[in-house]
């Protein structure tokens, strides 16, 4: 008597996850109709798609809930779903990348893309006045060019695993910059909490970042959306200076 | 005897300045031939010229003897001036922006322009490929155009004085800092040095320097390369997260 006991607490064990949760996923995304990965965190699967890029960072990715950087259906499933176990979410084009447009497959004359430095080849993406396009045919002297997105008409295949809900503040810290600079590595930055006072020691690569002004604020900006009750941030580099 | 003395020391006073000496120092340059001002640290000067920008920081500028930064003949002539003195540097096209090249000066027709977008106005400066141009008439469907350096074929005459050599440290430090980023003030910046360590507590505008990073590049460089004896630089960026 006396205690509070809030709803989502009652049997324990399988709490959903909420608005504002930082959760550690993985993920690979196909198309329905032909099973092509179109998007995925596993190196592997990336380098057997055939879509492998050395720029990018592979491995579970930071995903806060309700910021809609989710397409909606896989977020509301993530919600719903145990640690570890794989969600698999099955996205309508409406819900996605839209439905083909038909008055986006265009036909221009193959002049006129010679005249602007462009040889098309079929099924290879040109640019045209800042807009892509998918080369679909070439005859005749003419080029249909799709300049509907790729991704367009497609239902997705979402297959997701939530790898850990993170709840310690100094990690949510180092994921948040992590994220807006993906060289600075998780391990190189050093949080220390004084009450409402952080701390963040960045490795000494932080003056590698060149918009490192921009990647701060955010983070900053960040913190104050999803993080409470913080009122400074300290930001120290310290950089010894090599002979 | 025994004591040592360098020759410039000899005579105390007038110490000539030498190669990686800070000073501060304000300047106008006018063309020689009509006497317009075509570059000033002076906000008064600038507005008279017609020159004045809102962007342009005005006032003494760092300047580090042998950087290069300022025109050799310049550089030589503050070498043996006197702090708070003028001093009047004529220089010959040779050493500033070159002499005029006749082949530089091209007849386009008009219509070519107009296909590019361009309407040409007398005396005024068109793009073309990426390279500048003074239009210097328009006649019969045809524009000669003058792709030399305005100020080429011109002999400057540079009045500049010496404000001040910084000797300090700390304000070598704050100075070296500003020139990298002007938005960041000199009175803003933090300096506390310890032995061969240097702790740059920077303004709270810094996360608003885009590129903090770059800049926070070319200060370690500049420091390594003209002030000596700096093992360790600590930067600190404090912000306050108001709601």
């Amino acid at each position: 008597m006396g205690e509070e006991q809030s709803p989502s607490d009652v049997g324990g064990g399988n709490v959903p996850f909420s608005e504002g949760d930082f959760l550690l996923i993985e993920y690979t995304v196909t198309t329905k109709e032909d099973g092509k990965v179109v998007d995925t965190t596993s190196e592997e699967e990336a380098k057997k798609a055939g879509i492998y890029s050395p720029d990018e960072e592979y491995g579970a990715k930071l995903v806060i809930l309700g910021e809609g950087t989710l397409l909606k259906p896989v977020e509301e499933a993530l919600k719903r779903a145990d640690v570890s176990q794989e969600v698999v979410v099955e996205v309508p084009p409406e819900q996605a990348f839209g439905p083909r447009d038909p008055n986006k497959v265009r036909v221009v004359p193959l002049r006129e893309l010679l005249r602007r430095n462009i040889t098309p080849r079929i099924n290879e993406v040109v640019e045209i006045d800042g807009q892509k396009a998918i080369v679909r045919a070439i005859t005749g002297g003419r080029v249909l060019l799709d300049f509907n997105h790729p991704l367009a008409g497609k239902t997705l295949v979402f297959r997701v695993r939530i790898v850990k809900k993170i709840e310690d503040l100094s990690e949510k810290l180092k994921e948040l910059l992590h994220r807006w600079a993906t060289s600075l590595k998780r391990e190189d930055i050093g949080v220390k909490i004084e009450g409402s006072k952080v701390t963040i020691e960045l490795p000494r690569t932080a003056v590698n970042v060149d918009n490192l002004g921009a990647v701060l604020r955010l983070f900053i900006r960040d913190v104050k959306k999803y993080i409470k009750d913080v009122t400074e941030i300290t930001f120290i580099e310290k950089v010894p200076l090599a002979e």
